[in-house]
Formats: structure tokens, sequence, C-alpha cells
């Protein structure tokens, strides 16, 4: 595969004009790693200028006449963008660990006398110990399926652990690592066949597979926006609530921005109608207006055409993989069709940290590692080009070629 | 009093070239909400401008490296300069709400079987709705004192009411309408011989008035850093975990930043060492340097002389009000003494809520509400000049005089 039929791809990309909304210092840099903390886009340099001097530093205090709606505006747009999701359900706040711990504590709430929370060993590990944690101040026990990574969570075996003593199960859409999809919307229905409610976790999922939280039925979700949403590091994260459960959920938190009425700053907690309730404490506005920004974009594109190019660069990138890498010692470590997995692909190998390190410093490519031996390779739709692909893997083979990680440090013992 | 002695005051202030380090959109725009959202410093411009497009946009997710300990370096700075508290107790992440929700939770972990929260009807909405949360999810009664928000809680009330059956004590250190001071350290004395833990909220107090988290033998406290610290709309807040407790206390919400070895992703939750544990999910980057940038200007300047600033501006302002408003209808809502508030000043009027849409419609005022009557006139140090105050003054007094608040509705029922 010559590199001109990736520059033929690059030509023929209906979204090739998105690569250069995006700032980009070094020309020469491979970026893979646009799954773990997506790309800066130019407007949002724009808008949070725009934010934090016209708006913190001009409109000060009275600023929040508009910001106070913030989160709920970025949730809808989230919503109706990339999950599916009608106005109302939606709302940007908070860390993604904390949003799965709102959701999961009312969850546990809705469904008292029942003692098992369903997830799987291969889930994100903010999910698990946020589950964990639940079930060891509640007395429940969680049930960690041992889920094939490469095929994800299945609803056959939801139908086989979970019964009326599931409360809550709750799995991610695309597994980090693998990058394998799960079937929302049958194991929902094997959930809700148990009587339990579902959780889903859609980090790695929204603005880069299609998602149809309404249609399938899900109860709850959350998801991060310093990924594939571009709202920039440590942004704030989103939560989803189905219009139907809304007024008999309550959160653990009980907060200011969640009460009926904010400022009168009343005797009594009383939790707003809708979505609203899930807010806790004052949100970050600049977040808020950098995740707007970063969404925007993705619905400029459409998810359809960042989906197909999702699976594209993956396509590209998987057959690179198996011509040049595993014949030098590389395994695949994701679903082999591009409609099953998420927008990054695993590349298996026994010294994947080393080589992680020796890409970085030798060869200007950014992948992350995932232990115990991941090589993840993330192709952000929006902010890669076909050519970078090809560029990036053709360095891989060169390192490997060479064993260039054996002048690296195996994994450190990292001691916190 | 003339002008010329507020112009006097200003000739003479220590802090005044700090005054010019922050943004000044519109010179003729009174600021007296400082203590509801600071100004925008200078500096944080300039440092937004660099971890966006050199860390975000240039580093890319490499910035986490550095990134990773921002809420610890953050925390110690904050915990230097404004707690009198030795590094590793302090941590910037999430929200207020969030942080008492996490301590209190724990709290009430560490006493189990007591059954009481205490803390005062004039305390926060927020930290009132928490208690109350955390008290109907456990079964526990939150004794709510009717202390006087005039004097803010004291020890007496605490020792009449705190007995065997409290778990944790929880008051503001300055109360956010009256501006009161309490005595933290007699408090917390008075809770601890009660057998309980002490939880203090210093949103309004840190940056303001003196704190000595550490003589004065506190627990736990929390605090924003969107009023004093200057870190902007929805700021990281930030939490206080006594080093002597930190072994003891495990978080409810368990997530993988507060994990021992968050990268390792392994299959069980282990609570990192230290003050780190209380770290949730990704923290927000961005606001964690504005935060740095604006308590690194607290740092220069020094407390000892915020505080005396902070004493003057209200006491300009005391005098003012008893000269020229008490004539015209209004009443101190704060303790007269300077050295018994923080720096900020209650003005009780009927028609408090009429008169503050009448300063900002027709006289460039910017002060805050308080419900039900209360018009709050904060005067950070760092930004206000003794000029500022005698201008506000007298705009408010000649809108008394004209009773420009009947121009304006009466509060309007909010319904959410």
């Amino acid at each position: 595969m010559r590199r001109d039929e990736a520059e033929a791809l690059d030509g023929a990309d209906p979204l090739a004009r998105f690569v250069d909304a995006f700032v980009v210092a070094d020309p020469h840099l491979i970026y893979f790693d646009g799954n773990s903390l997506g790309r800066l886009p130019r407007r949002t340099v724009a808008a949070l200028e725009q934010v934090l001097v016209d708006g913190w530093g001009g409109e000060l205090v009275r600023g929040w006449s508009s910001w106070i709606d913030l989160p709920v505006e970025v949730g809808d747009l989230i919503g109706s963008t990339l999950l599916g999701a009608a106005p109302g359900q939606v709302v940007a706040c908070d860390s993604t660990t904390v949003n799965l711990y709102k959701l999961a504590a009312a969850a546990l709430d809705a469904r008292p006398g029942r003692g098992v929370i369903v997830t799987d060993e291969a889930n994100f590990p903010t999910d698990r110990y946020v589950m964990a944690g639940l079930a060891a101040a509640r007395g429940v026990h969680v049930r960690l399926l041992p889920t094939d990574p490469m095929t994800g969570p299945t609803a056959a075996e939801v139908h086989a652990v979970a019964n009326g003593d599931a409360a809550l199960i709750t799995f991610s859409q695309v597994d980090y690592r693998s990058g394998a999809i799960a079937d929302v919307a049958a194991i929902t229905r094997a959930a809700h066949d148990a009587g339990a409610l579902v959780l889903w976790d859609l980090s790695h999922a929204a603005g880069s597979v299609p998602v149809e939280l309404d249609r399938w039925g899900v109860d709850l979700a959350v998801g991060c926006s310093y990924k594939f949403l571009n709202g920039g590091p440590g942004a704030p994260a989103w939560l989803y609530v189905a219009g139907a459960l809304q007024d008999s959920l309550v959160p653990p938190v009980w907060g200011w921005f969640g009460q009926a009425d904010q400022f009168a700053m009343g005797p009594a907690y009383r939790p707003a109608a809708g979505v609203r309730r899930w807010l806790a404490g004052t949100p970050s506005v600049l977040g808020l207006v950098a995740v707007r920004e970063g969404v925007t974009m993705l619905a400029e594109a459409g998810m359809d055409a960042v989906r197909a190019k999702g699976m594209a660069l993956t396509g590209l990138a998987a057959e690179l993989s198996a011509r040049w890498l595993e014949p030098l010692g590389v395994r695949s470590g994701s679903p082999p069709a591009a409609e099953r997995r998420g927008s990054h692909l695993a590349l298996r190998h026994p010294e994947a940290y080393r080589l992680s390190v020796a890409l970085a410093a030798e060869a200007d490519v950014v992948p992350d590692f995932r232990a115990p031996d991941v090589l993840r390779v993330g192709l952000a739709p929006l902010s890669t080009r076909f050519t970078e692909v090809w560029d990036g893997f053709d360095r891989l083979r060169r390192l490997l070629e060479q064993e260039a990680w054996r002048r690296y440090d195996p994994v450190p013992t990292r001691v916190t």
C-alpha cells in the first residue's frame, strides 16, 4: 500500500476542511490520542477569549444571567447532536466520575431490596471503582462479568446473570481498550427484563459511533467531553436521565444549582423539575463554553459523516497493521469489522509500553499505552488525515524493524 | 465626609497597584460584588492563553505529565497562602457542593452510631441542602441552630446542643449575608469536646479574613475559588483534610484520580495516600490554572495587608452608610466592628431587591441582593478603591433620596 492511496482518501474526504479547523502547533507530529484528549479547535480559542474578557472581565457577575442556562443548553446540544436524545434530558456538569456516582446512587435508591450491581471486568477503572464504593457503602454486591473485550458485554450474558436481585446494570458502549461496541439496545432490553435500571458510559462512544438513547430506551447515561467532543483537559462531563424517570429519581447530592428556586435560598431543598436537579454546585463557565464549541463542530460535520470517516480511518489503520506490523509481532486487539468498533484501535505487543515511549521520543508519534500490552491508536475523525495514519504506521513499522523499544526502560513501577 | 478623604485613603493604600492588575472594561462601573464573582486578573488572561494554546494545543495529551499534579500544587498554594495549612492537606477539585458532600459523608462514616449533624439556619443554602440530603439517605437528623446572623454560631451554642449524638458540626466561618465571623477555634474545640468532627465552609472567608486551620485544630474544610480567590465563574473549589485524619477517612466517591496507582487501572480501588484520594474524576486544567493565578496575587499582596485593607474598606462603607443611608431607611445587617466581619457588608432595606435593580439600571453600580431584604456590598480588597466605595454609596444615597426603586417591579415570584 503506497502513500498516494492515503493521499487519495484525503482528497476525497468530505470532512477534510475540519482538519484545518484545529490548532496544529507541530505539523510533523502524528497525534494518535484524540480519543484521550481531543485537539484544540481554533474556534474554541476565540470563544474562550470572548467569555473570558467580555464575559468574566466585562459582564462580571451579571454574566450569570445567561451562564446559568449553559449546563442545560450545552446538554441539549450534546443530546441532539450525539446521543439521539430529545431536549431536557441531558445536562453538562461535574466529572464523569461524579456523574456516575450521582446516577448510580439514585438508581440503587429506586430499586430497594435488590442487592446487585452488574458490570464487567473490562469496564473503565473509574466506573468499576465508583460501583465498588457504592456497593461497599450500601452492603450490595458488584457482579463483574468476565466479558470478552473483543466483543464487549452481550445481552445473553446479562440474561444469564441478571435476575430479580439486580438493581443496576452498567457498561461502556465502546470498550476503552479494544474499541468493541456493545449492543446497547439489546442489553438495555435484557436489563429491563430483569427489572433493573441501566446506566451507560458513553465516554468513548459519543462523537464517535451512533447513539440513540431515546430509541433504545436507555434509562441513564454519562460521558466525558474531552475526547471526541474536544472540550479540553478536564472539561465538564454530561449526564442523561430519560424523561420518564426524571420525577422519580432524586440525586444524592442536594446542591443549590439543583434546587427548584435557587435564589430564594429557602430553608428546604426541593429538587428542580426535569434534568436540572442533577446539577450540584456552580458549573464551570469556561469549560462549558469550550464544550459548546467542540460539539458545534460535530453538529456541523454531521454524525453520519463523522462515523463514516471514523470507520474509514480505523479501516486503513487495521489494513496497515495487518500488512506491516503483524509480521513484526503486533496482534490486533480490536474487532476486525469497522462497524463493530469505535474510532480507535488496539495494537497488542508484549513491549507496548516501551514502544509507546520510543514512538514519542524518536518518531514524533503520540499514541496511548494501556496496561498491560496495548498500544492504543485513537483516530479522531474531525482532526485526523488518512496520510497521518499512513505516516504514523510507517514510523511505527520502522521502529519495530529496528527493535527501537530495546533502548527504553521497561514499565516503571509507579508508587503514588 | 468628602470625596477627597477617600482619595487620600487610596493615595496611602499599599495595595493600590493591585487594582490595576485586573481587567476593567468599564471604568464608570462600581463593582460591589467581588465576593460573588471576583474580577478577572490580567495575568489570568495571559496564563489561560498559554495553557490553552501551548498546553492543550501544543502539548496535547502530553500536558498531563505536569497537569496531573495541579490539584495538589494549587491546593498547597491555597493552603499556605490563605488557610494556615501545611502542605499535603488541601486539594483543588470539583465544586464546593460536591466537596461538602464528600467530606460530610466520610465524617458520618467515621462516627457510626451518632445520629446528628449540627449546623445553623443562616448557613449557606447548598451547605444546608447537602447535609439534609445526607441525613435523609442515612436516617440521621440535622439540628439547625437558630443562630443570630449578626454574631454567627458560637461555642456556647455548640456546647449546649452537641453531646454524644453529634457526628458532625458544620458552619461557615463568614456568614454569607451578614459577614459575621465565627470563632472557628472555640467552636472546633466545642465540637471536639462533644466527640464530633467539624467541617468549615470558608467560601466567604478564604482570601478575606485570617484563617489558621492547622493551629485551630480544624478537621475538615471546603471553600470556593471564584470569590476572593479570583478563579473565575465556576472555578474548581478546594477541600482540606487535616493530616492526622487522612488515613482514616475514605471518600464516598471512589474515582480513578483518587486511586493509589491510577494508570495501572487495576481491578480494585485502593485510595491514594494523603489528600490526593479526595480527587474523583478528571480535574479542570483551565480552571486550576486560573485559580493558581488568582491565589498567586493574594500571596504577593500578603494576607495581613489584604485583611487590613478589607477592614478599612468595610469601615469606610459602614461609616458612609451610617451618615448617609440610615437616615434614608437603611439598617446595618453586619457586625459593627470591622474585625468581627469579613470583606462584605449587609445593608438592610425593605425594598432591597428593587434597590439592587435600580442601582444596576440607573447608576452603574453592581451590588448583590440576598433574600429577603439584604443589599450586599462586597468589597474585594485587591480590586476595590476607597473612592469606588465613596462613589457607590453616593450613587446609592441619591437613588434612595429619589425613591428610585419605586420605578421597578417587586421581587418576581420565580417558578423553576
